[in-house]
């Protein structure tokens, strides 16, 4: 594919992704941490138009003087921001003139891709990056504001993933292993350099945990019992009087959840999504396994299927030895966000497809739990 | 007009007030305090279903069986509600859903209403000032949340007020007087029952402090000083670091207020509005005066024009003697919200036609100010 | 008894009422709302030397040149306040520094007494009825520290008070009435003019209401119907899930409290104490019944006896027309609390020999209990 | 030393730390992380009753039932807590109490470590290591607490400290090094096990950034410009106004710092202290340097001089290969924490004598200041 063809198939797959919602969905905003759609479409558009249109294309016109401060998201270097929970409130532009905005930013883009000028090239190419990351949120945020709706409103058919391999533990040996992006292929700079790590004797499941598993750790007490706890994971269950993961609410003794296709009974043979950092430590200290660190995974991770939930792992996002921020805007991308986050490795039924890679590093903290953020097990041996 | 005549005519009105939203502007919820349009829209509608076609019209079916559960608001003893600041967040029915329930209910009314039976026609008269009420505050709801973009959105023209009359005192002697509403038309139970009030000498003035007065007590810092506030009232000052009115603001000396009609440079001749209680105490000492009480309002509110800023009165929101809570859900009208409030009288440019009359009691919290809320002094002799 | 007898009396009562502490006592403070024994000490000697001392005795030699700071209250016209919720902070000056402070200034105000200057006089009798306003506070805030100690201290012998009287009704006839102090002794500003009220006929009762009427409501499930309760008082219920009075915890099906001679079996023929205004208007409407009006209470109260605990009122605490407020800092002592506030008539075991008057009006905001305040129910005829 | 001479020579350290405090000082608590000196004194004692005479001496009578509740701490399995942000809030039992608790349970503590039974000697040694820590947090909390009274108590004397070396950069070559505690004396659980990191060239200074040069950080503006900070440190300064480390305060353009020695004008050459997390990383990045690894810092160590500051690393607090968390209540120690914390490695002036070395393993969150924490930088090569 083309990069003008990559370009527009990824820019029409997220307006793909609204094809059933209604006006009114687009501007949902249930919490600080998720946006509504309509910034979604606003704000990956902005990104192109600021960061390619405006310094490269001295005849590109911004659309609207006020589109960068509306839109604009954690750049803080690029000037004032709107209020981060105050996205829901911006029912002007219309959804109608985001569309258009689109359209304009396109046919622009479109013109200078067709230039083929290199450093242009890499610069579409990370806005193409940029834009799946913000569909698989648009997909996410949507999910965790609708779900405020008792009338469970039916929008998207994202199914569910039943692992189709037996599970079963494989090994790995000690020793020094290289981590880290080599190739050629677009990665973020908190994927490089390329290093070495020493990895002791480790074994880990073929599988993801599943809801049946889950619903065992539920029945047998686990919210109950401080031992299997962070102290901190203790504290949020607590004060939330959390009972079982995120969507998933009781009726008459059975367990359902929300999804975007409506309220379901829970599929025991599905993998568990939904679940934080602190959900996912206390499952594996009740199993008496560990969550495995992310050089682990990286190691192991052509001896196992994944791809379908973001899998927590106990290491926390922080920079490879030699990380250098890039200068300017975009150099803010990922190394201001190296603390209190914890690594999460592999990809999700929401992920964009060609956005995945073994060594990617997704990353949140570990309280957050709206994401399809699954649990895979790991012993040392 | 026959009730039949007045019942849609109000009913219409609501949606005329709507004319210029775009259906993105139907969900803005900008704090707890204020509803969307669309809730403004059902709630009214809910009314009519709950409390008149329910329990008096057997053929009714109600529209949806969830509506009483999203479109409820305080009325504790019908069940659950959704979370008052989870408005903005219904984005199901849509707009057009809504407008069709309030078709569906109106046809339904309007049936109920043709068989005059007395008793209901007293209901639908409740209903009417209950939606009526609703009205002003879909006006002032929108503006506040609306204020929010920084795009300053144009919906409406409600134009400022500017007082006609010159300003002077008026007297009023000593003596005990009756207060209270006495007559045929509809009236709300807390200006029940008429009884006797003494009141000594005083004077009120025949204008409202306008923009250009309160624009002095700014320049003389006003906002500075915590002599003239209550102990309240400064903490809400420097806690909030509140310099002016609500929607007001300073662009290189000049100030500015945001108005439904998009952002203006203030008229220093109209009255000032948006000041809350403290506000208008302190403004009132800084003057050497006071604001009146309810009962001097009501005793001398023949001798001035009103009726475009609701006044703040220095009387608490409490019952009159002999007072009582009508029984069942529709009794927890107005009793339940009789402490930590002050009493506005009046009404404003935001007050639907016929919905005013001298004996009216409004009431806010101290604090609030998206209200058209005005001042107007006196002083005792 | 002499000026000077008051003064050293009042002065010793503060001290005596400390007989039983702990040096470690003085400096509990378990919310911003109550200080210390040690604060109260300092800052009514503090008030002496400030504003008689200084300003009139050129001699005088301040004890130490922060202590103005540290032991100042809301006097914002005399500069920087310590933070009010860290005075359980300032173990330094020590208890004992604060008895020497107490002791200085005494010496040096009873010098300045027996100068018979009419001004200072006055003076010396408002810092008296400042120092027996806060011996009050003493006792109940200490009460409230102390309760959160899980030794349950015992401190302080204040018995509970029985009402002697049976119960009935007294009824008082309509018409016009004087409300406010007359006279020559002492009284607050709050309490000023004399002035004309009309009030309705009504009945009150004789006797205050007890602890096994109160255990009466809760085992009716008071604090369950939202039916009784004002809107805020419900959420406040609700959001603190209360269950019966400040103080009050039921261990196997009885009821027991915490006093400041330890924890005892409530009981039953005893006044209730420690209730809001909430609690106190939810119970009157479960009784079909109302609080008096303050007017009403000043009317009525020679008719019964009162002085054990402080009645909550429906009166809302606002001036007296003709109210002024004395300039300087002195000025600032009542105006400026007269929002959301509710008036409290009589006084309470805790409060101070010869410090109350059938006008004094006390004032709390309708949430607190910390106070011996209880509930005399009335109705209109 | 004998165990016997080291156990009262530990428990006699704590009693030494508090001779310059008067019993108001034992109580203070200005925040819910910091505790008072008495807690401190009562709750190592609490560890020695708990853990180890009541399982182990069968004669043994406790001393008060309701110690175990006061004086607990995070061990949820021992039962309920008392709230921990209320421990200022306990003046029962008295310093004098506490006081003699300690002798009661130290005469028996020495008659028990008299019978030389191993598996008790290993727990004596842990419950002197426990309250090692807590002499550090006793010093470093009653700071933190006296700091808000503005006298600027003194109670200490704990010097600056200077580095006399030199600042040099000491480099260390890749390759696999062994890290964690190996010998036969104490070590926390977090020290195990021995295991092999891959490391790659870096290079260390030998001397802590100095006041001087932070002082240079904060005048070139470095708490204005986000492009230092991480997203959640660049929150923090904006939040909280944070201009300087904790404890500094400008007086007329100069420098100061409350120290338990009173208010000092900084010292440039001593090492910076009271920096959290964010702060060192912001200030590395504004010298285009970074923070080691704690892997880096313990392979270097013998290479620089350490001990006066705990140094803050780039490396979360999480599990070595193959930890394992102890069974029963001791064995919630150290694991539980392993989330949203930084390492710190050295030691700090006040940590106690034998209470360092090169593998012990400290960690804070990142925004936590009070610790006399410092900056040490490093850098790849």
């Amino acid at each position: 594919m083309s990069l003008e063809e990559s370009f527009q198939s990824v820019r029409n797959h997220s307006l793909y992704l609204c094809s059933h919602l209604i006006t009114e969905d687009y501007s949902l905003q249930a919490s600080e941490e998720v946006s509504p759609p309509k910034w979604h479409l606003a704000h990956t558009t902005w990104f192109f138009e600021q960061f390619i249109l405006v310094p490269n294309d001295p005849e590109y016109v911004v659309k609207h003087p006020q589109f960068n401060f509306l839109f604009n998201s954690y750049y803080n270097s690029l000037g004032a921001r709107t209020a981060r929970n105050q996205r829901g409130l911006m029912s002007r532009p219309s959804v109608d003139e985001v569309k258009l905005y689109r359209a304009y930013v396109d046919e622009a883009m479109l013109r200078l891709i067709q230039k083929n000028i290199p450093a242009i090239q890499e610069l579409v190419i990370l806005g193409i990056n940029h834009e799946q990351q913000h569909q698989e949120l648009l997909i996410t945020d949507l999910k965790f504001s609708l779900w405020h709706n008792p009338l469970n409103p039916v929008v998207m058919d994202i199914s569910e993933y039943r692992a189709e391999q037996e599970s079963n533990w494989v090994s790995v040996e000690a020793g020094v292993y290289e981590i880290g992006y080599e190739g050629n292929d677009f990665c973020y700079d908190n994927e490089l350099n390329v290093h070495k790590v020493y990895i002791n004797d480790f074994s880990i499941s073929s599988a993801l945990v599943t809801n049946g598993e889950y619903a065992e750790f539920i029945q047998a007490g686990g919210y109950e019992d401080p031992k299997y706890w962070h102290d901190e994971g203790w504290s949020w269950v607590k004060e939330l009087e959390v009972k079982a993961p995120l969507y998933w609410e009781e009726q008459n003794g059975d367990w359902y959840y929300y999804t975007l296709n409506g309220l379901k009974a829970i599929d025991k043979n599905a993998s568990v999504a939904h679940v934080n950092f602190y959900e996912a430590s206390a499952f594996a200290a009740w199993k008496g396994l560990r969550l495995p660190t992310e050089f682990e995974w990286e190691v192991a991770q052509n001896l196992f299927e994944w791809g379908k939930r973001w899998e927590w792992t106990n290491s926390a996002y922080l920079p490879y030895p030699g990380f250098t921020v890039a200068a300017g805007a975009i150099g803010e991308y990922n190394g201001k966000f190296m603390v209190n986050q914890m690594v999460l490795r592999g990809a999700s039924v929401a992920t964009s497809e060609g956005h995945s890679r073994p060594t990617y590093r997704n990353f949140f903290h570990p309280q957050y739990r709206w994401q399809f953020m699954g649990i895979r097990l790991a012993k040392s041996l």
